[in-house]
């Protein structure tokens, strides 16, 4: 049966740019859906980058200003991976043209913008995701089931962290290609917007909405040289982050992040504890999640280590045999199959949506507030 | 060569008289000191169970009021098993009476009793000692020896949990012997007092002082049956606990604390993340110490599991042979072993004392004020 | 610069149909190379699977007979992911044509047609593999570095094992798609050929020949329906099998393989004991190397776990950002870079060949055999 | 209640004559018995070694000759703690004199030995025991009782190795005080009789007899100078060795020792896989075990890590608190308490008994047999 060809236009080609279009490619080949990806064209402000990166990924055309793209009738769905000091305004200007929007998180640069966001593309009626991918880390999918299906109860503790250790040295410049995530003129933040986030959107997905939080940052080196001046200039992101939680169920809930713990490559971590059982996951092992589960005869009470790589968890009948793993890519291959799947049923597979994204940008900035009031902040609109 | 005689008087047969009088009696097979304990006399208010304690563990005699204990010419040093409300008069009697005293933790019911206590042990001149005994695990020992070594430099964050889960049910009353626990008015605190005391004792002596904190805490089940009065009382111990912490030499922390942790019988872990090194413990898995050393050639960095059973780790060449692991009871007689150490050659091996005991109070203290307040408290006396 | 073209001819449309083609897709993607595979045509006996699995992977054309597919002058390479009783033929008459050759493990199903096959393909000069994939899973080869750097020194010990569950019950049939590993008759064996055959190629590759065998095999289930006849009939193949090795450096080295270990679903492990350190690795954790260095201070020795996710790593610089992990396909798309290099460059990263994979032949051989003689066999041809 | 005396004369004074001596000490601070161990007699041919291990353990007396120790009439049961090669002289002397005999492990140089010696003791009507402290890890305790329970069925696999690094070194001298293990003429064997006979012993208490195996052993450095004669000379124990094994009940197991597995310091490992589920146990976690029950839902399956430390655990109620470990010696503990439960209920906790040590002493010595020969060798009588 011929596909219905979904035409996307892709801004940025940087990280972000090169895991999206390897999910466009790679998605029919696992997943049966009525819609294939078109991968029409690529932008990025220089040409031959731009052409590069087509080339390598088979875009088929290129554009240098992401208006022009926006413009053209071939295209149905703009995705952004480009800093996020551009989504405000690529987002307002795709939502008038009508185009399905695909945004890399955060979201915003702050609330405003998120608001302002989140309005046109509810206002426009477009389809509008934001590829917090790790919901689609088949894991963390089957701690959501697990939930769901009542094996934790009543949730008493969450505690997440999200520990890098890259940045430690001084050595290290700020700003630029690839590193304008430590400028916080172009990223917004430093870990708070970039890896707590992650943290947040994937703590609201399981055990619901954020009600206060009282927060510490740090900058452990205060200058830095900039790629883009050349001269040292003092570093204005957050390099940690660690924060206390009440969530609206009652649970408590510490969250940390950083770029300054040596060994932790990318440990995204969390665990719930509830009044039945209890749930741990930790990126670094990504196939796997650890569950309490205390119906069991208490003599074998134990945390199970579930590899999950069984036909029957999630996502996993779409690749290959049990006991074989899939990769940090495919969170964006299954991310986007669900987006499709969407656009084909109408169903509600098609979250984080931008207002989703907006709830975790809410408790991003509360925290970031509180960081500079040394009191408790909410985390509501 | 005959040993000088170390005459001591316990007070109190629950778990700690039992993890006190193995201890008294197990040091002297294990390490060569010049001193040996005499287990004298034990002492509880009930008199039949004071005689079936001393005959199980074989104390010589036994008294049922600990000021009669303490008038003894033949006691020479008080230990300390009781109630967290019983330390302050006991100690200040003991301290009059010229007795060495060994004091369980924590030290005291808050701040105030804690300086009393320590002033009286000063001006008196006797030897003192708080069992937080973990300081003795050899893991936890050879963690501090790392840093000694210079191994983690500079140290960015700490980390600190300490997680149960024995309290989750509302059945279980609160109050009376083996739960006394539960009862603020006998312990004092809940977790705070109880578990994080022992998470921030580690702390300090790993890495310094702390400066300032902000906390939560949280009684998660409202009421509960008093063993001693039959009836439904109001909880008002913290049944969970967490906080933020700032440490003199600028580490960011959080720690927490819980009975509620499903499947988590006595997870205290504690991370601390340096320019050099990273070093992780978790007291489920005493025997093991991970390190990180960012000196290795990269390609080979990786969290190496130390199995703390070699004779060239502390306390080990005491004890059986590489390979074979001590157990919990060991933590009480390498800390008696230490004290009698220092009563040998004047060194300061005899820690925690009453002073460093006050310290970790005040910031108990700071923690519970915090959790008040919702501010940022001081950790300072 | 444009790439050359390397047209392939696929044969076979089952999951290593589906691994090959995948990383025939991928590969330009994530490495630069001077060669391009073009997926010129797939070749099945059933012209609607065919069309099917050609229509999901991008295939060009169709064959349904692999003679005529290797008749086509637009085919420079045939790929061989069909049954292992159909690879003798297949290869004969490709190497005659002149076509280079990829070929699933095993080679062969005897030592008999592998020695014919390796004849035939050194005869006509072509280039050819065997695609045991797990010497790129970059841990493995980080492993073979770690040798090669002389970290482990001589070899005292090898320990294998290749544990799966997935035929137990015994109302799983046996033949037939997707369950020809159950059938003697088309698989040549069981685990053997199947599973130990993975462990030993990567063991001959990282420490060399191995010199006799003694060996036991098992079948649990005797009879199973077969899914072609519809009738029970007696299994023949091994469905279990353990030997003990002694390698030409004079390691000693206990091998196990099966198919009825419960919990295991793909624990293919393999350990390395030497003079100056230790290796570990397990498949159900592909992105960890467990490394023990008797180098380091003896106060902090422990087994490392290398997160084989940095830059620096095998292959790793090819994918992602360090701590992102890569999956099982990713084996694949390696191994045909690896390939696709060496026809670039002519350096011999086109191994295991398949005088590579005669050798492990000839081992699988002396294993079957001494589980019949219950005497030691030699390994060599 | 006054306890019934057990007066215990004990031979030898190394690292068993420690362990031994403190099971005695501590057994009745925990356990609730009818019969005390009384610490009557230490024997050793050095008056001097002897006495300094009496004052230091608390035996009331020494002896220097073990016939002397034997004849007294003050001493019940007679506790062998000494080097292999004097097992049998005392225990025929021990049973004539109609004394109780706990014998170290393994009980015998060889199955002649260890025939006389059952015959003797059964004769005799004494009660006996050897010393396979493993069975009393509470882990492992725990695994028999999972599987009475039937939690694993029908046995397919059972794998064992048990791995050590001491020996490495070639400067490392044999025979003497310590290293008597490195002397065939006392210890018999090398690592079969020291290590492997507790793998087997474990083995045949969980699932049963043994009925064939075949072997290999290896001594890799072949010279060592003597402690005793000063000169270099051949060493004639098995450095390593493994063998495969077939159960009675029909079960395939490798098992494997060595004393040249850098980076393992006591790695006693067993697994059993069964129709129902499977157990993994390492002595160097020994508060753990690993079991996995393919009877939950399946999604949720996944290896459950049992910290064996609660109050429902065995031999765990007599100690501490959930979730505080245990060490190695208490596992001697654990042994001499079912040993006098068994003098005070004539129930069967006696176990292993001298029969039970004869039947490893068999396979053992099939095991040399095979490495010999070459062919596979009954274990059978």
């Amino acid at each position: 049966m011929a596909k219905k060809k979904l035409n996307i236009g892709i801004i940025g080609y940087g990280f972000m740019g090169r895991a999206h279009s390897n999910a466009f490619r790679k998605v029919n080949n696992f997943f049966d859906l009525e819609y294939e990806p078109v991968l029409k064209a690529a932008c990025a402000r220089n040409a031959e980058k731009a052409q590069d990166f087509a080339d390598n990924w088979g875009w088929e055309s290129i554009e240098t200003d992401w208006r022009t793209l926006i413009a053209r009738d071939d295209i149905d769905c703009i995705d952004i991976g480009s800093p996020n000091n551009t989504h405000r305004d690529i987002v307002m200007a795709a939502a008038e043209a009508g185009k399905m929007i695909l945004c890399e998180k955060p979201l915003a640069m702050n609330t405003g913008e998120g608001e302002e966001m989140t309005a046109a593309v509810e206002k426009a009626g477009v389809a509008n995701m934001v590829w917090y991918n790790y919901r689609r880390v088949p894991a963390i999918t089957l701690a959501k089931q697990l939930i769901d299906e009542g094996r934790i109860g009543r949730v008493f503790h969450y505690r997440a962290k999200y520990l890098q250790d890259w940045t430690i040295s001084p050595e290290l410049p700020q700003g630029g290609e690839g590193l304008w995530r430590l400028d916080a003129s172009v990223a917004g933040s430093g870990v708070t917007g970039d890896l707590l986030a992650h943290s947040i959107d994937t703590a609201i997905w399981l055990i619901g909405g954020m009600d206060t939080v009282t927060a510490m940052t740090e900058t452990f080196i205060k200058e830095r040289e900039h790629s883009l001046t050349g001269k040292k200039q003092e570093v204005t992101i957050d390099d940690a982050c660690a924060f206390l939680a009440r969530f609206d169920c009652g649970a408590l809930a510490p969250f940390e992040s950083t770029r300054y713990a040596r060994g932790r490559k990318n440990q995204n971590t969390f665990e719930i504890n509830g009044e039945h059982g209890s749930i741990f996951f930790d990126l670094e092992d990504p196939h796997r999640l650890e569950y309490f589960d205390n119906n069991h005869d208490s003599h074998v009470h134990g945390w199970q280590s579930i590899h999950v790589t069984d036909f029957e968890h999630p996502y996993m009948d779409h690749y290959w045999v049990p006991g074989t793993t899939i990769g940090y890519e495919h969170t964006f291959v299954n991310a986007i199959a669900d987006f499709l799947k969407s656009l084909e049923d109408g169903q509600d597979a098609m979250r984080p949506n931008f207002r989703d994204g907006l709830e975790t940008q809410y408790i991003c900035d509360a925290v970031l507030k509180s960081a500079k009031t040394g009191a408790w902040e909410s985390c509501k609109a």
